[in-house]
């Protein structure tokens, strides 16, 4: 099994070559290579071979994919939304272990072989998400490599009772701990981040921390996770995500959070556009040494039925809201939904080149750039050395 | 020809019914109609029904689509781009009729029945992608509804000669009037706009000016429209795409741009972001009864390769840069990719109902809402109850 000889794939565009893929990883890249016994020769067309999609910020607990159509109803703030959220899911009866695998298969489809999901611990359902999401992950352990991000979705200090839930989900296979607007929901951002800084201290585990608060509030959230991680010296190991609050200060003030995000080298995560709110300048961002990523959000949930689940077509919309029309811009664009999440999640091996893993998505374009702006159907879906996918169509039950 | 029942379609998401198409129109919409004689059957499978898709602003005379990859290399710039193109084309040797063949092609297959298409008119290339783009539009006629544009992609009083070649295009064919950033690019917007409306009323054609000017220059130009065309009583006949200034004037200074626009029910065309520039709040303006609808833009041209020539995915980009994920928001935008541009370029006829001219997509799709969120493959399109287009890929040669 996971044996295989991919004939005429073209990696990350360079000129076709075959791949040979033994035990799950890729072995061999060269012309003509010979099929061995009990290896499956799959044509690969001249199609570009590109790693699979790393799909760094999502939500598959609460998804409603491949549910009957709900239209969207919360009001505009992150609060409305948040609060909405609870009375759909409960009137709802959403099975998180049920819709977490719906949406895993969809992101096969499409060609994600990782995914960092962020899964809502609350007081009110306790550790009913993340229970579900474990089950999925192990449901799916061989085909879609997971993180867990034990998420505070209400908040931490002002929902009494969510610290201890998310200290037991570290202790029960969460990988990250989440955050979310130390200033914007809890109002407290000395007490949220003293004790997510605390805790992730304990367990020893990165910190991935939704920050929509825009302006100001933003950037005064990100100066105090700065000092933490600085105190701490947890360096590498923090996300922002969303950041917002980058693409709307003044330019000097930008400078003073890149130095700051630059020096304990803080990653920062967008998925585009939010409801016209500025998103973060990436290219610049990039260009000043800050490991930027994405990820698809919360796909077709109460937050809204805007995101699809598929990175390729994610690369593109971050794309199009920064304005890369160049080829090196839609090629970061790229790197954002493949090599830079990998690096985020600590992926070893991850890549086209002999001894990566074998996680493989072929599609039909002549460069990266047209791979990105065209984000043409998937071909051919590869995890570990399996077909997982085909023309979209996710092969696994 | 033209004669054909299509079995258990869902029009504009309402329940399935049957359609019967003759002589190139719908004549019938009812629940289990019997075939007959001469009539091809199709099923529809309970597929939305969409009428076919508008793209009310392309530039089809200097796409790329269908050549190698061309590494966008133009200057941040409307002047570095017009530039940078004019050089590209020529050594390119670009042929106007073959390109715009190509695209309508890619056009049908995702479902577009009609284009109002800009035309490049300047001195240095003549009426030369003129005469290319009305050959296509002759070869298509049965296809695609076609109108045309004269567009001084380099301005009008800056490049002596550009005014003649306007009337002639005029004289011999093209259907409406277009014009350019009168102050970015001309610095004479008395000069370009009064030569604009003469000629439009000499020749009782509409306007279609491209304005890209942002802030208070485009509001101006805005004010200097709406004088002349107020003197000439152009109402209902002028366009202004992409207006982007509409997107960042400070609100009050919009109010009064509104005014205008609605007394001289002026429309705007937005096809959604541009490199960063706010664009129209399209949602705003629909609200305050101004016409606003959508179209490609260039589709992988000298101007970048962002553009894909697939209004449903159009519509999708609309919804997504205005943070629509209410069910209202997302019909907005499917409308200004359908009725909307439909109504701007006077097409009669249009729409679902008995009578109307047999332009069909269908998509698998629960709702309106989700065909704009997925923007799913097309699985027939049929045009004057021909079925030119068929999971995707056009039929036509």
């Amino acid at each position: 099994m996971g044996n295989m000889l991919l004939q005429s794939v073209a990696p990350l565009g360079a000129p076709p070559v075959d791949l040979r893929i033994k035990d799950g990883r890729i072995t061999e890249l060269g012309l003509g290579l010979t099929p061995q016994a009990g290896e499956q020769t799959i044509a690969g067309h001249g199609c570009i071979a590109l790693p699979g999609f790393v799909d760094a910020h999502a939500h598959i607990d609460k998804t409603l994919w491949g549910m009957p159509w709900q239209a969207h109803c919360a009001g505009p703030s992150v609060l409305d939304r948040i609060h909405n959220e609870r009375q759909l899911l409960t009137a709802l009866a959403l099975s998180a272990e049920q819709q977490s695998a719906r949406l895993i298969q969809h992101m096969l489809a499409r060609g994600s072989t990782h995914v960092r999901t962020h899964v809502d611990i609350v007081p009110e359902i306790g550790l009913k998400h993340f229970h579900g999401v474990v089950a999925t992950r192990e449901r799916y352990e061989k085909s879609m490599g997971m993180q867990i991000v034990a998420f505070p979705q209400m908040g931490v200090t002002s929902a009494p009772g969510t610290l201890a839930l998310l200290e037991e989900a570290l202790r029960t296979g969460a990988d990250v701990l989440g955050g979310l607007d130390p200033i914007g929901i809890d109002r407290d951002p000395k007490g949220q981040l003293d004790a997510l800084f605390n805790l992730a201290d304990r367990f020893n585990v990165g910190l991935d921390i939704h920050l929509h608060d825009g302006g100001e509030l933003g950037a005064v959230t990100i100066e105090m996770i700065a000092e933490r991680a600085s105190a701490l010296s947890m360096r590498s190991n923090i996300v922002i995500s969303h950041g917002f609050c980058l693409g709307s200060v003044p330019p000097a003030r930008l400078e003073t959070l890149v130095t700051h995000l630059r020096e304990l080298d803080i990653a920062i995560m967008t998925h585009g556009p939010s409801g016209g709110l500025p998103s973060p300048p990436v290219r610049h961002l990039h260009e000043q040494g800050i490991r930027v990523f994405s990820g698809s959000d919360g796909v077709r949930d109460a937050w809204g039925p805007l995101n699809t689940g598929d990175m390729l077509e994610r690369a593109y919309l971050v794309a199009y809201i920064n304005g890369f029309r160049d080829d090196a811009g839609l090629e970061l664009a790229l790197t954002m939904a493949t090599s830079a999440g990998a690096e985020v999640m600590g992926l070893a091996d991850y890549g086209l080149t002999s001894g990566c893993k074998a996680d493989v998505v072929l599609v039909e374009a002549q460069t990266l750039a047209e791979c990105v702006v065209a984000h043409p159907a998937r071909k051919l879906v590869i995890k570990a050395g399996e077909v997982v996918a085909r023309d979209g169509q996710c092969l696994l039950a």
